[in-house]
């Protein structure tokens, strides 16, 4: 945003009403031609109605940016998901499962618990996004076939990721919701693949994306036909050894309470810490999110991909139990 | 954490007893004599008891590091500040007042009105570290002086930053709690001088520290005679320009859940945008965060210093009211 | 890697050959059942040969990770592409050309003043990927077409990017190397269907991948097929606004000096600046780079995509011929 | 820097002659009054004169920023330190010798090595800032008097660091050029009482400044006093474990050609490793480096501080050597 002033304004003053509105100069530039100032307001600024400005005494006029991502900022603060919605106020969905989804007696024995727990979305692998071609892949339809079985005998919807192209049919035919990973966030061919489906989307941040790049891999995902976008935090790269990524809950009160975005906090991948998942999944309530991601497992040890970060089932019903009291 | 196994160890087994524990194998090593199996454990695996690995069948042995901060982490989780306690169970504390203080006037009005709003401690800059040499460097000694005149009045302790060797004793006479600020985090002959008085401080992270520097700053302070030392998180650098700074919160759970050290979130330099004061000040709490630093000021928009993120007192009463119900 | 110490073992003497060495000790960990020493070596130590380590007086064993890119190190330092070798000392290769190609007319004549430059790849993009989906996504297979009559009159080689899964036979019928964007460094569905189709890949690393990330995927390449994989420094995610991206040319230097894999630089992605692309350039070479990939296009201020940090083809052959007497 | 249009400008116009100059425009916004066109434009956009673009048709007015650091852009590309100039064209400057100075007789024998060799300034540190407070903290003043007499037998200049207040004089009566840490760049009392002296400086980059922080450090120091200012790069914090820190030749570019700063360059302390400082200092010279620092040891293996990165004399010999060949 640019303010401009007029030849003879009150400079103090009128950076007095910047600053009360919660406004920073970025910069104070001269004009050339004659000489007046322009404030460059910084992107950091408390949110405001740009028309409100042109009331301040000096001020000339205000220059706003068109929004990049029109659909998404018109999409509103809930989705709704097959009749769950998700970003209603007070109400947190949870979507809960294993990393990969590993036979059928284990999703389906794993459904029940977390269902019991108050959960509404399971959420496993069937195609897994692997750093090394040496790791294990996931168990692809079968996988699929297994989480719909065990969602559709406990009520709940079903969340998994598409990884391919090809693979977009038959993921969007038997999930709910679509996930996009964090190392597909602009993978735009994907992307326009899934809009075409019309599924709602989860679309992790990728790994150094600004907010407002992640902003616009959702605009690809609603322009190609999406019926709704929710976005998921799950920790940008970091140089701390301590936690597996930097959970930016920063970006998560941005998304909830200035682009009233529908946004999950996923804070197993964040920490990669069992012991971190209840305070990190607590603070994204705090910050705003709209639900948690958190992976669970009934055999932590024996996870075919990432057991170390997955709370057993029990303690994930104690960790839901705790949030029944808080009001987000 | 170096886990070595036995000749004819079953490494699957082993493998799976230390995902359970939430261990992460970073490395798998080949010892080049024998071709025994050795784990590097990942830093960011869950806390546990290096002896109790020594029984899962298989291990030969456990090597762990010793902590280069044995001061720290003898301290505990509770530092006493003058009767008030940094890091009691359900009990936050606060540390709220102006960046810069402007005048007598304006500091003992304001600690007034903190005051009655549950505050603390009156935090207020006299020695101002500035990014340009042309910018308000503070008050100097005679705000310290007003700083404490409104802090007896009002029952509040006073926390204010010490920025250079030589002012350190007279920051020390009037401050309760020394600050240390993130430019000189590791600026050690400063931590020297402050531990010399022997004052409890609190010490800001670093733009771009580890934990382990943090740690190892705070391990001077105590090394030199200081009573006690309190971390402060208040963002690191990030790239995303909706924010001033990247806030940090898996830092701080990690602080207080696993290295059990009192840690302060100063929200609004993480944010810098007085909107979203209050969902982030939530969300250290959720993290395990000791209290916060909230940057308060009567009249925000004739601030000498960072009035954009500063709240006005009433809006800071009702943020700490809207604790009252919450547990951290 | 970990090296461990015999039991009476002179720990200074052990310490100051393994500093001989270059190598740093990370940590000093004790073994908790026999007491002795165990060190874990730093990953920026020097490359040394672990076996060596074991005729250090002390030290009883060393153990060494095995690599998860075996075929990347085996490929060796030179890739040969449709006998135009890449990574030959002492012989730098340019792949020039607009981001986009915009008419036969444009790439016919940029090809021909290329050429005559010095320049053996044609670079130009007919599938482009946006950070916005209403900005130009490239003229596709006409493009492609287009690039390649302009190539073969010219008698160089093609360069271009694949996006999508659907579209790599088609690029691959076109491109002597295929580009994978840095959006896609982990986009495994697409590097699985670019190796199948055998052509050597020209593959740029992610906005936040490591440099074993980035190995593993181009281990991912070669496992599916690809005949060989050229790497591709392009900047990485930086929070300083005085250039587009971070280059770091620390990565190329591990990646040509230690790795020993052929390491292209782009400085026009990297620095956005025209005014810095030759110091850059320069730079690159300095720090081991197989060649340098720079965008060159007739007419910046017409270019549908990034004109701003292109250089002319005059500027281009001015830097080309600066380089004659360099020998990198 | 902002461009005003007119009101029935030819936008596409105005456009293409912006991107022309490489200049790109970061944001495109519009007057809530009168509807005309406002472009941000992007700080990686190629230096030119802003006045310039008063001429192209349809632009209105230009906005500029005033300069924070106007003694800095004052200075030139130059700094003489007692006869030695810094930032001559063609005329690259080293600065050589031991992290920490451990003996006069150690320090006496590589300054003999080393200024046959041509390196001009020895380098060693005499108070050592140590991220424990356990370890070795440095000679102090007898190695500052050791370092002097070693330097005028061989007609070398002294660089070594301030670390405090308290001795900024004594190091400034030994040293010629004073260095700043980068744990101290903004521990704005030591850069006073540093500027007080009227020695020129050297002044290392914090682990995570931007170049404009960097820069307005540079300033505290001319204004109080300092004869002369110049930077030094030595790695920024990064996330690939392979290279100690990120060395960021883009920033050193960018003060060499656009800020006409003289910058010198630490590929010691950015990588760590020394088998790449040889490579990352002919890519610093490529830059636009003015000189590198380089630590040089007799024995890296006794090293008290930094070992395994030092360069052994005769290393640090050839190295000079190959580059009088080059032109910077």
């Amino acid at each position: 945003m640019i303010v401009s002033l007029k030849p003879q304004a009150d400079v103090a003053r009128v950076k007095r009403e910047l600053a009360t509105r919660g406004l920073w100069i970025e910069a104070a530039e001269e004009r050339l031609r004659d000489g007046r100032v322009t404030y460059v307001i910084g992107t950091y600024s408390a949110a405001v109605d740009a028309r409100e400005l042109l009331g301040i005494e000096g001020v000339d006029d205000v220059s706003v940016p068109t929004s990049g991502h029109p659909r998404v900022d018109r999409q509103g603060p809930v989705v709704d998901v097959d009749g769950v919605a998700i970003g209603a106020p007070g109400a947190p969905v949870f979507l809960c499962g294993p990393c990969a989804v590993e036979s059928e007696a284990q999703i389906t024995s794993l459904a029940t618990r977390l269902s019991a727990s108050g959960v509404q979305f399971l959420r496993g692998g069937a195609f897994k996004p692997r750093t090394s071609p040496y790791s294990f892949q996931g168990y692809g339809e079968a996988a699929l076939r297994w989480m719909r079985r065990a969602a559709e005998r406990t009520g709940m919807k079903v969340v998994t990721e598409a990884l391919s192209e090809a693979e977009v049919p038959i993921v969007a035919e038997y999930a709910d919701l679509v996930q996009v990973g964090s190392r597909n966030m602009q993978n735009y061919a994907l992307l326009k693949a899934i809009g075409h489906t019309g599924r709602p989307v989860l679309l992790k941040r990728a790994m150094s994306a600004t907010v407002e790049e992640w902003l616009l891999a959702a605009e690809y995902l609603l322009v190609y036909g999406a019926r709704g976008v929710v976005l998921c935090e799950r920790g940008i790269r970091g140089w701390d050894a301590g936690t597996r990524n930097l959970l930016d809950l920063g970006a998560v009160a941005l998304l909830a309470h200035v682009h009233h975005v529908p946004i999950i906090v996923d804070p197993s991948h964040a920490a990669g810490r069992r012991d971190l998942v209840a305070p990190l999944a607590r603070a994204a309530l705090g910050a705003g999110a709209a639900g948690l991601l958190i992976e669970t497992h009934d055999e932590p040890g024996a996870a075919l991909s990432d057991g170390p970060q997955a709370l057993l089932p029990d303690e994930l019903g104690a960790l839901l139990q705790s949030f029944s009291g808080m009001s987000s």
